[in-house]
């Protein structure tokens, strides 16, 4: 679906061309799921997926009879941005480069928060209407300071290093894409925003 | 039911007397809930009841269309405590006391995040199954980090100043009791441990 980013190629064409294969984003995929297993048997669950998301579900699948604490962090479609009003936020991805760098988070966070037992991370693309939840991140811990710190952690490297981008409605530009590129223009995350 | 606490009688009777009025704790009741207005129009909800928690019923009680950020704190029964197997938890509060106390911790949390929106806390009393939540805190904000540091400042709050108490099954001991009696003998919150 390369035809979405046209208007942008005077921006940055060579660097779409020369780093990004095929595929670009994940709207023709209803779904798309990984999982891997840490060392000490702990699971790593990502999933991209057009349909609604449930804390319920992301909650109960990170739960586990060793573990005291469950944090989560659900971002939200606001209806408000930078001053102007939102009708609706539509999000992409380039799911194979977005997969690797949230497995990347997994495995930092296990480096740096050693007891935390179950990750999930789920990501909503296509539409999200204001109110519902674009992202959700669950993390169990024994103790409640590793999952409050890695959730916070998690959401705060996603935002920063994974190719999953908004496109706010009605004005159909893609947000904060032009500020991002001259702020990060040799970068591969130059448009690394959600 | 008093006569609970009777084993305990000799480490604190004379605070517990002094101190706390009938209607100890809230084992006949289902359920109480509060509910408070912020000045800016954010609801602060607190429930203690016997019923169990749902993650989505916190999350959509605090999702609103102008916060693009829910964090949630969930606190859950572990089948181990200081090295040994728990079988179950049962929690009991005297409810008064807690519900002034959250109220009071949901005033300091406005005081510190003032973009704070909404603020749900439910806590689960009586029997707490191994892997069920006894602990719902979730928070919403405009922007990630006031719902991230406000959760995070109110699961702290909680435990340290709420007279919720629980007790570790088998030996139907009250857990950490003695030892919080000798740190904080002199405070209201002496038994004050989650």
């Amino acid at each position: 679906m390369i035809y979405k980013l046209q208007p942008l190629t005077t921006l940055f064409s060579n660097i779409l061309e020369q780093r990004w294969p095929k595929n670009f984003n994940t709207k023709d995929e209803k779904s798309s799921s990984i999982e891997g297993m840490a060392a000490d048997g702990g699971q790593d669950l990502i999933t991209l997926t057009t349909d609604k998301l449930s804390a319920d579900r992301v909650s109960e699948s990170v739960t586990c009879p060793s573990c005291g604490a469950v944090s989560l962090f659900i971002g939200t479609t606001r209806d408000n941005f930078e001053g102007k009003k939102v009708i609706r936020l539509e999000y992409e991805a380039y799911s194979p480069m977005a997969e690797s760098e949230l497995r990347k988070i997994c495995r930092e966070i296990r480096t740096k928060w050693p007891s935390v037992r179950h990750i999930n991370i789920q990501h909503r693309l296509g539409v999200v209407p204001i109110t519902e939840a674009s992202v959700i991140i669950g993390i169990s811990s024994p103790h409640r300071r590793d999952s409050l710190e890695a959730v916070k952690y998690c959401i705060d490297t996603l935002k920063a290093t994974v190719p999953i981008w908004k496109k706010v409605s009605k004005s159909l530009r893609w947000d904060r894409l032009k500020k991002m590129c001259h702020q990060k223009k040799n970068s591969l995350h130059f448009v690394c925003v959600i």
